[in-house]
């Protein structure tokens, strides 16, 4: 009946893991309780809320020696921030629930969750409660609860004649994965940068925050799946299609080097967290990029035909895209 | 880079089984975007909200084939909806994420998602969000919302003397489990019974509310590791001791046709999910059950000096109550 990890030797019990996890935390004027009861208690909010799940398993999206125990913990962070971010919202406060292999040693507990933190701190989350459980396989779950400000921005909304932009450049993390799998090689240089943009993605809260204020309100939807994927998620929502210009997709210099005029990376490759977003504007990219934050790319414009039309090749057949309708 | 179950033969893709997953979904008023986009939306509460989660996961907190996958599914949100009924609160929307292995089988998993979506729909809980990536164990890990109402009830209100009460009968989940790990043997009707309560437990969500509105509002919590274990918990969030009357402890006909004179299995198993609670009330037992719809015991007082005394036997040296000062 135990449902903790206290069965192992190297680890303390549930209770105290937590008490560990959750020590000197501090929070926002939000949070009226933390961890430690059976439920956080939080201020009632002015806006609606938004609330999303997301996880990272020990060896389908992780490999403990890839990156710091501390990027791990940073990484699971990032993933559900990027959520919000997509919405336009500003992340408020988390749950955590850890799956623990018996396996597990306190000191690489200790800096995933250092990492995690840091993370929190960085985008201002309160981690508000954890659970924690006994796993075959290190699970690292986050709920996350953001504050969708005066207008949200939802996937659905992308219309006839919209400008298809993303942030960013695409296609990197997909790259640092291959590279730490051994798939791909890579100079010093281009190693480093490929490897980080996959450890450690930066969600873009700021510039989803800004874009969230565009009139009308922009389609936006964070690429976690792949540009393709999730344009494609984009279009069945919104009930339309685009006409993209693949040489139009933003390349960073180190995917150019180890890539070449490889675009496959950039079109399929998940994982990059950046955003994808369609909207009316006829604001210039440099202009727009100025507003955001971060570099902003034109990479084509929503249809009335379903389906995906690129400008100079087939769309490719890789796993994943059978909802693409062409 | 795939997180998905996709490359599974027998199992549609993510996004086909999150379709699957929240296909039909009836809402509240409350929720303005369910499942679908990267975060769902939910309308700005009045009052203070509470946040909780939980995991379950397959080898460690059940075993497939002991009940079936909808009381498996049911299960997952019952332990979460005791975290808000310990508080006195009123669940109202959950997200939630499958770990789900590469042999599972999508019978299984839509009989499972019948179990949660029947429970969900008993508690008036939207389902609002959820994420699927493939595991080596089935897990179901929920963070839950609800409403906190005018008064919160907390660990560690906990104030010398008040009386300590519990919620039905204790130790029945324990046997049941013992039960279906075939520990313990048991005639027909008892082996029901509690293994029943083990299976399917109810979340006293509306003795909970109920027992929120008394003055002063109750120190509060929910027996899930076992009724010594969770009142070392409370005492030591408020700070006191508690004498207790171990020959009080509530006992079903089940328990003690299997059990006999052994206390053991209601004082230190876990899983049954009744509430344990302080109140300075000088209400009788029987009115107390009157108005909270639920059968109530006193079992002993909350005294000043820490630890825990027992009126007739030593405390259990059982693992797991290290925290307990005598």
């Amino acid at each position: 009946l135990r449902s903790v990890a206290s069965s192992s030797k190297d680890l303390p019990g549930e209770f105290e893991l937590i008490a560990r996890l959750s020590a000197g935390l501090r929070f926002s004027r939000r949070t009226i309780l933390g961890p430690g009861d059976d439920c956080a208690i939080l201020r009632p909010a002015r806006n609606a809320q938004l609330l999303t799940i997301d996880s990272m398993v020990e060896g389908v999206h992780f490999k403990i020696g890839w990156g710091t125990p501390e990027q791990i913990g940073e990484r699971a962070l990032a993933v559900n921030l990027s959520d919000i971010a997509a919405m336009g919202g500003t992340p408020t406060a988390c749950v955590i629930n850890f799956g623990i292999p018996k396996t597990a040693k306190m000191p690489f507990i200790d800096r995933l969750n250092r990492g995690l933190r840091s993370a929190a701190r960085a985008a201002q989350v309160d981690i508000v409660g954890g659970n924690i459980t006994s796993a075959r396989e290190f699970a690292i779950t986050i709920a996350l609860l953001g504050d969708a400000g005066a207008q949200v921005m939802r996937r659905d909304a992308a219309r006839p004649g919209d400008n298809i932009f993303v942030t960013g450049t695409l296609g990197d993390a997909a790259l640092g994965w291959r590279i730490l799998a051994h798939k791909v090689r890579a100079q010093s240089r281009a190693r480093s940068f490929l490897v980080d943009r996959y450890l450690t993605p930066t969600a873009r809260l700021e510039a989803g925050a800004r874009l969230a204020r565009l009139r009308p309100v922009p389609a936006a939807i964070d690429i976690s799946d792949g540009l393709l994927q999730d344009l494609s998620h984009m279009l069945d929502s919104s009930g339309v299609g685009a006409d993209l210009d693949e040489t139009k997709v933003p390349l960073s210099a180190a995917y150019r080097e180890v890539a070449r005029d490889d675009l496959s990376h950039a079109l399929t490759g998940g994982e990059d967290y950046e955003l994808l977003f369609c909207a009316r504007t006829s604001l210039p990219e440099r202009e727009l990029s100025r507003r955001l934050g971060v570099r902003v790319t034109r990479i084509g414009a929503i249809r009335r035909r379903r389906g995906i039309g690129l400008a100079h090749m087939k769309l490719p057949a890789s796993a994943g895209y059978d909802q693409l309708r062409g």
